[in-house]
C-alpha cells in the first residue's frame, strides 16, 4: 500500500481524491499498486465539496501531511510559488516522493527543485503541470526518449483557445467573448495570466527544460497575448489560408534555441489550426518518429486529477524499489536563446491607408528598404468612410526590422489608426 | 549495463538499431540505462544495410540471441505468427524480457502470450504494435490509468488513409490511387492485409485488450475494408458534412462491447477527420479525462523503431529491480459482444434509380416498413442516362433491419446497379 497525502483540496485536489477513491480497485486490478489518501491539508476545511471525507482526514496544517508516517507521496496541489517551494522542499527532505500540478512553481523555480530531488534521492512528478489530462509529459520522456526533439508547438491555454475559436466563427469582437467567457466560467475575473500568455509560457518553459534539456528561464520566452487581435486580422488570415492561435513554440536548431508564445497564424491544413475551444494540444517533432500530436482537455478538476493519478501509479513500483528515475539533468551546453536579429518569420501586416494611387508604392518602398520581400497583398474595396485595410503578407524577415518598417509606415500622413503585425507560424521544424 | 537482443533485422530492426547506436549517449543521460546491442538475428546476414555491424555480432540463429548470456531484453521484429511466438516462450522460459512490434502474432496468441509472461515473472512490451511512432499504449496504460476507457476510435492503417486522403482530395478511383500507392511504396505488392481491415484490426484488437481488459478475439471484430468505397460517396459524404475514413472503433457500454473495423463517415469537425494521408491516429474517451488524441506516423523504419526503444528504456529500469509491470489481465466478467441486432447507428445509402415520380415514395415505404427512419434526401439532376444518384441519411436503425431492406430496393425495377451503405460514426462515446 502506497500512502498519499494531499496538500490543497480545491479543484483539482477535489479531481485527484475522486478519483482514488473511486478506481481504487481498478487501478489495483490493473498495476498491482493499491493507493490509499491518508491525509489532505486545506486552508478550508468545512467547506461542503460534495464529496464524503472521512473524519480525520482533513487538516489545515500541511506539515501534518508532510510528516505523517503513512505519507509515501505528497501531493502539491495548493497552487502559487514560494509557500508550495518550501512544502515540497521539506517533502523532499523527508524522503517523500512528490507530485505537483503547479507549472507557476516549476517554471519559476524548478531548477531549485530538481536540483533538490536528484539531491535528496527521489523523484517529481508533473504530468498535471502542463495541459492538464493529456499525457503530453511522459508521451515526451518516455514515448519519444530515444529521439532528439527539434521543434515544440503548443496550444496551452484553454481560456485563449476558447476566445480565439469563438471569434473565428462567429466574427464577434475580443472584448464581447471575454465577457462571455467569464461569464461560462471560461475565463478567470482577472483574466491577466491567461490572456496575456504568461500561463502559457509556464507550461512552455516547462516543455522546453524536458524537450532540449536547456535551463530555460522565463524570461527568455518571448510572451505576447491575445488582447489585442481584431475580428478583421483573423477574417484575413482565412482568406490567405491561417487560424490564428496562441501559440507556444519551442525550436532547437544549430545551437540556437527559440522560445515564444505569441498569437501566431497557423495554416488551416496542420493539424493544430482544427483544435478549438477549450481543448489544448502539443505537436511534438522528434528526429526519429516525426511529428506527433496530442490532443485533449487542458484543464478541469477531472482530466487534471487524471493526470496527477497517472504520476502517482507511474512512481509507486520505483517507490517501492526505491530506484527513482534519474532526475530531469539541465545544461546549457554550447547552446544560447537565438536573439531577434537571428529570428526571421513570414509576417501578416495590415494598414488602414487611405484609398488613392501611389499609397502601396510608397509602403512597399518602405518595406523594400528593410528587406522585407511582399509574398502578397490585399487591398479591399473602396469603404464609405475614405479608408481601407491594405494587407501584406511577407516572406521571411527581421522581427526587428519589420517593426522598424511597420513604424515608419505608420507615421506616412495617408496611414491611419493602429497598424497590426502578427507572425505566421508553418508549423514544421 | 543491459544487453539487447534483436531478431529480424528488416526495415524495423535497423530502424531500432540505428537509434540505439546513435542516441545511446542521449538515452544514458536522459535515463541512467546504458543499452547494448550484443547480438542480432536475421536469416540474411550478407546483404548490405547501409549500416556498420560489428563482426560477430550477426547470426542466422535465433536461439544464439535468446541464448546469450549478456542478453537481458529479447527483441522480436521478424514478423509472422507461430515462430515468433515460439522465439519469445522460450525468451521469457530464460526469463528474459520481451520487446515485440508484431500486431499479427498479439492479435492471434496475446492470450498465450501474456498469460506466459506472468508465469514466468517477465514482461513485454509492445508499443510498436500499435500505430508505429505513437505512444499510444502507454498513454493508455500510463497516461489514463485512473480512468475506466468508455470508447476508442482509430485510424489504423496508413496505406488506407493515404488512399482514401487522396479519393477526397483528388476524386481519382480506388483502383487507380491504389496503383499509384503501390509504385511509390505506401501499399504491398498484394495490399489485402491492409485494404481488407485485416491489419487494422490487429490493432484494435490490442487496443481493445488494453483498454477494456476483455479477452477479445480477431473473430469478434466486425471487419470491412476500403476496396469498394467510390468517389461519389466521398463526394456525397462531403455535402452531408463527412469524411470517409477506415475507422476501428471500440465500446464498452453497459457490459457490452463493439469492436469493428469499416469505412465510415465521421464529421468533418471531428478532429479526426483531419487526419490525413499516411498519417495515424488514435482517439480515446476516458471516464475522467474525456476525449484525447494521439496522432503521428504510423510505420516506417525510424517511427516503429522509436517506439521499440521507448520500450526498451521503459522496462531497463523494472529489470534492474527484478519488479516487471503487472502482466495484462484480460476478463469477460459479465460482459459480451454487442449482437448485430443490438446494434444501430446512422446510415448513409445510395441508390442508382430511374428519375421518375413515385421512387423515393416506394423507396421510403420499403424503409418505413424496416423501422427506419430518414434524417435526408439528396437526389442529384437528370443525367442523360436516365438514373440518377438517389442519397438517403437515416436515424439510427439496426444494420440487420437495414440491409433487409436495401435488399428489397435493391430489386426493386427501377433501381440499377450496385446499392451502397455506410455507416456513420458520430465520434463521441
Amino acid at each position: 500500500m502506497i500512502g498519499i497525502g494531499i496538500i490543497g483540496l480545491g479543484t483539482v485536489g477535489i479531481g485527484a481524491y475522486k478519483i482514488l477513491r473511486e478506481h481504487r480497485s481498478l487501478i489495483y486490478q490493473r498495476t498491482g499498486v493499491d493507493l490509499d489518501v491518508v491525509k489532505i491539508a486545506d486552508v478550508d476545511i468545512e467547506r461542503d465539496r460534495g464529496i464524503p471525507l472521512e473524519k480525520g482526514l482533513l487538516t489545515q496544517n500541511a506539515l501534518e501531511v508532510i510528516n505523517d508516517d503513512r505519507v509515501d507521496i505528497v501531493v502539491e496541489l495548493m497552487g502559487g510559488v514560494h509557500t508550495a517551494f518550501d512544502y515540497i522542499a521539506q517533502a523532499l527532505k523527508k524522503k517523500k516522493w512528490v507530485v505537483t500540478a503547479n507549472k507557476a512553481l516549476l517554471a519559476e523555480r524548478g531548477d531549485e527543485i530538481f536540483r533538490l530531488v536528484e539531491e535528496e534521492g527521489c523523484e517529481i512528478g508533473f504530468e498535471a503541470s502542463v495541459c492538464g489530462g493529456i499525457p503530453v509529459i511522459r508521451a515526451i520522456r518516455d514515448g519519444l526518449v530515444g529521439n532528439r526533439i527539434d521543434y515544440i508547438l503548443g496550444i496551452l491555454n484553454g481560456t485563449c483557445n476558447y476566445i480565439l475559436t469563438r471569434m473565428t466563427e462567429e466574427g464577434i469582437s475580443f472584448d464581447a467573448i471575454l465577457k462571455d467567457a467569464q461569464r461560462l466560467g471560461f475565463a478567470e475575473s482577472d483574466p491577466t495570466l491567461d490572456i496575456e500568455g504568461i500561463d502559457a509560457a509556464h507550461k512552455l518553459c516547462i516543455l522546453i527544460r524536458l524537450a532540449f534539456h536547456y535551463p530555460l528561464q522565463m524570461k527568455d520566452i518571448v510572451t505576447e497575448g491575445i488582447s489585442k487581435i481584431e475580428s478583421i486580422d483573423i477574417e484575413f488570415a482565412k482568406e490567405f489560408g491561417y487560424t490564428i492561435k496562441l501559440l507556444g513554440v519551442g525550436k532547437e536548431e544549430n545551437g540556437l534555441i527559440d522560445a515564444r508564445v505569441v498569437p501566431a497564424m497557423i495554416p488551416v491544413r496542420h493539424p493544430m489550426s482544427t483544435v478549438n475551444g477549450v481543448f489544448n494540444a502539443v505537436y511534438v517533432v522528434g528526429d526519429k518518429v516525426g511529428p506527433t500530436l496530442y490532443y485533449g482537455r487542458g484543464a478541469g478538476s477531472d482530466p487534471t486529477g487524471s493526470a496527477v493519478v497517472s504520476d502517482i501509479v507511474d512512481m509507486a513500483c520505483r517507490l517501492i524499489a526505491k530506484s527513482p528515475r534519474t532526475a530531469l539533468s539541465l545544461h546549457k551546453g554550447n547552446r544560447r536563446m537565438r536573439t531577434d536579429e537571428e529570428s526571421s518569420f513570414p509576417y501578416y501586416m495590415r494598414f488602414t491607408v487611405e484609398d488613392r494611387p501611389g499609397v502601396l508604392s510608397r509602403i512597399s518602398g518602405i518595406l523594400a528598404e528593410y528587406r522585407i520581400s511582399i509574398s502578397s497583398v490585399i487591398q479591399k474595396g473602396r469603404e464609405e468612410v475614405g479608408h481601407v485595410p491594405l494587407v501584406i503578407v511577407t516572406h521571411e524577415a527581421i522581427e526587428k526590422d519589420l517593426k522598424r518598417a511597420k513604424e515608419e509606415i505608420s507615421k506616412l500622413p495617408f496611414v491611419k489608426g493602429e497598424s497590426v503585425h502578427i507572425r505566421i507560424e508553418e508549423g514544421s521544424s
